[in-house]
């Protein structure tokens, strides 16, 4: 697969300023975004009052302008300025107000005095203004002038979808690989332009790969109320995932953090695992319902084989959800290493099958078959060799039908390319039967 | 549950003193004295020679008096000084013996030399006694007259039985907790009246509380043949028996000892080793066919699930078993925290139940039924809030009818105490199916 | 079982100076002499040319001689000083060659300057000498005459096979013990003259015992081509071999290495596993596809229940297939202590069953029986006896069907041979049932 660090950052720098929310002008300049950098891509709108699972398309929000200034007309804080001022779904308000009264609608963080923090209040219907500790300390006048010109009304919720069908699929209808991204964040670069900028060159890649078992489905959505939705109109296609990734946060330069999904020995709970082992680090934590979409898909009714990678994870590093959250924050090569896991991942899913060995009884004689070295009894001629010797050996050993290659990999305590690199080998002369399908 | 340190500790006084053994006067004096501050006890006796499983009932054993006199009529050991003195079941005799011949029927601690060790000797007809090493190291005289005045003959063993009703039983007929009480055990405070004391303040708690799905048993018995013959004439019973717990030992300062049930993975193993791990420190201990009558409820045929609680485990505190285990060695806060510890597993038995999400598509909208935060974003208004909410995520999460809240508390790593309080909000509140029966 | 360390090293000294090779005269006279030591022994001869399996019995070959001269005639590396020099298989040649040439066909070892390697080319029709690096560096000539006099055509592949019967079979057709020995190595006398000294050991001794309930078979191979040899003629047999073991290496100094089946899990396995841990020391690595004919055994297809007995492990010791693994190397002490792991593994083999009790309810009364201490309540009479005690209420208490004597052992922490002398007591008291069969 194909892409760059710089490419990746690129998308990140483009998608990064706008001031996205759940609903609104921001997210769907955002999917309008992915749509012109790949193809196929459907945006969909789905109108508010819409019933969904257990909840309701809320109303489309809105925002022209928002500010605080004093009494002589000097703005303090204006929402122009940086994106994250506002409280989400704040509702209009112009007032002059006690600065008492105005302190119960701000918010700010007192142990980062530097930092805006991004808050949200969606469906409870409120004001309210984010801002730095410092900002905070310099608002001592008595009264202040509140103006918050926002839009709360009928409108749609909107996401993106795109489907790259199987090319070589394994059943009649093809399973299929669910990513899921959400895009209802204003300015913060981890949390999730980087995500976003990733699945569009993962979209462009996997156009491009020559044989794909499986179908891929990614989702661009509104956090929480967008997997809901989409859940809510796509049931019938849930039995076809069978695996699926949220991706959040991938752009900083903390190690791979892979949460399980809820089954927690799901097939890309396994595959995850062993690429943190063998090859990219980082560490493997258990499904709790906290996070991110996967909370929907892995209610219990649905309890799909969803997992979720980050980097350094939510609520775990210090520019989480606040303004330090930003172009500094992410870099090219955290964006490109996510890139390349999920790559990796993707090889995986496309590669594991249940090998079986058309000579089982005793050991195949390899060396007739140029599998095998030429002088035994010795290690100095093993070297590198004995390396793929063993991988060989292993998969030969376990190629019962009951152990698939992530199986032997684990076993044999090799990597899964090595195996699946034997595996492919062993089929060639014959001693592998071909995956059926 | 409503008792008292003091209270507690008053029973032990009392019990104390009784020359209790596996039969006679003693045994029956204690189980009026449970009568006394108990109602609806019953008392059997079961007449001597009785078949019961592979045993008979001995015969009934009454101690008037016994002595070790000098020849000069002093007398050196009396049993009417201490009731350890005398081997349980010794014959009657009367006879001048040669020093040599009374030190074969002699038991002493050459280890602790102050304190007279307790024995018996129920099947094995012989006589002796048990005195300090001091005491011992003092007979250097040629000869003694020995004079033991004790009654063996045909009579009855008799226990002591409860039983409190299901107040909302979940089946037709209501399963039941057992609770096993050894009484058999002369001047020794810790084994057992610490456990009778215990189980008096049980019983008059449980019939008072509301609603009770389970029965509950309690027999006071003595040793081995008192659960055997209790067993053997209850066995219709014991397909009933969903929890059982054998009490010993339970008034030292020690930390509680749960020993598991044969089968190691009972609910009520599961449920001792929770309150060990969140709540009451101490220890769990693996199964193992010596200790109290677990071994006869953990015989391989019947297979109970029935677990044993102590504080210091028999045959591990300096007093076991010696003049030591005194109304001294009990403690009233001892004594107070085995019964809290007890009430807390009755609180797990009665709460416990496999929760049934009614939304488990998706998360079912909490916010609009009060069970949610109002600003989503941030950390600084979780607070002790969070901890609540976690465990509400959890229970609704893991409400899949396959998870009961003992499971999802263990999983959640919460105590079952807050997982069991969501669960009551989340029924209350519609969203979770309420336990059948 | 007996015999002595010094009979095991005997054998040994009069095995290791034969030239063994895969076939040919050195094997068979090899044959000879086990037929000698032992009774029934079966030695077969499959005619070259033969499919056998996914293999081919190879031409026979026999070495006259083998030299390397200097073009004076000089003698400089000589096969019949040392039996290692010839490469396996080395096809005949007579030929002048400069020492470019000859160096091609040369190996050593740079590391271990004074050995000589051990080398083989079964499949690959070469030639080749092994000599010592300081040998090698003293060929400093332009060119020398090779002389190898080897004949290699049709004729036979020769292995060895005894059958003692079981006595008391359990079942109309006694399940086998598998014992197979590598025997196709030159002058190397841990790799494997060792081995096959124990097992003429064992096949003396076990027709010598009373009772066996198993047959046991026990096969003399050459490697590789052998075991797959045996197991193409005898496919019939292979669904009776409930226990197998491979014995390699088995004369050094250093402590028991158990390799695992294929299974992991297997009763062989089991055993072999417990025997490390209480009583024999060493370790018990995993299965893996490499080593000697458990390769074959524990194919996917045949999957037999196959361990790997060695002490120091194959590759992992500095004289492993050099002239120093000599009469040096192995020791009688190393010998006999294998020999004594491999009667033990027999006895468990043997003795093992799942006992169940005839009195599942409650205790039955073990006083009664003389098989309880007489009085009750002290640590003091308990010493030894506790000890034993402990392990009769474990046997009693998991007599349920469901567990076997070793599952007994390790539930209660005991040594096999304690839990069988108990089960022993306990069947003749009556309370166990008899192992059927």
């Amino acid at each position: 697969m194909e892409t760059s660090p710089e490419i990746l950052y690129r998308h990140v720098e483009n998608i990064f300023p706008v001031f996205r929310s759940i609903t609104g002008r921001g997210i769907r300049q955002t999917l309008e975004y992915i749509s012109d950098q790949t193809t196929d891509f459907q945006i969909h709108h789905v109108a508010s009052g819409t019933r969904v699972l257990d909840w309701t398309v809320p109303d489309e929000w809105n925002v022209n302008s928002a500010t605080i200034r004093r009494t002589n007309g000097e703005i303090v804080i204006d929402w122009a300025r940086c994106n994250l001022h506002l409280v989400h779904y704040s509702i209009p308000i112009h007032a002059r107000v006690s600065r008492t009264e105005l302190e119960k609608h701000l918010h700010w963080l007192p142990d980062q005095p530097d930092l805006i923090p991004y808050r949200t209040s969606y469906y409870n219907h409120d004001w309210g203004f984010c801002l730095s500790a410092r900002q905070r300390a310099q608002l001592t006048d008595e009264e202040y002038d509140v103006d918050i010109r926002t839009e709360l009304g009928p409108g749609h919720l909107s996401y993106g979808e795109v489907l790259i069908p199987a090319t070589h699929p394994l059943n009649e209808k093809a399973d299929e690989v669910l990513f899921s991204v959400h895009c209802c964040h204003p300015s913060l670069a981890n949390d999730n332009a980087s995500s976003i900028a990733i699945a569009i060159e993962l979209i462009r890649n996997l156009r491009n790969m020559p044989c794909r078992h499986l179908s891929y489905r990614f989702l661009f959505i509104p956090g929480t109320i967008g997997s809901i939705t989409w859940l809510a109109r796509n049931r019938h296609i849930l039995q076809h995932v069978r695996h699926g990734l949220v991706m959040s946060c991938l752009g900083d330069d903390g190690s791979p953090t892979y949460k399980q999904s809820r089954q927690g020995n799901a097939a890309i709970d396994r595959y995850a695992a062993h690429l943190v082992e063998t090859r990219w680090g980082g560490r493997v934590v258990p499904f709790e319902p906290y996070g991110y979409d996967e909370r929907q898909y892995c209610s219990p009714g649905f309890n799909l084989p969803v997992g979720c990678l980050m980097r350094s994870p939510n609520g775990q590093f210090a520019q989480y959800h606040t303004s330090a959250d930003n172009l500094d924050f992410v870099t090219p090569a955290g964006l490109y290493a996510s890139f390349c896991f999920i790559t990796d991942l993707v090889m995986m899913i496309e590669k594991d099958f249940l090998p079986r060995s058309l000579f089982p009884y005793g050991e195949p004689q390899l060396g007739r078959r140029g599998l095998y070295k030429a002088i035994g009894g010795g290690d100095e001629d093993a070297g590198g060799a004995k390396f793929d010797q063993m991988t060989l050996l292993w998969t030969l050993n376990l190629a019962d039908g009951g152990h698939s290659l992530l199986d032997i990999a684990i076993r044999a305590d090799k990597p899964f390319a090595a195996v699946a690199a034997a595996a492919d080998a062993l089929t060639q002369a014959g001693l592998l039967a071909q995956r059926s399908g």
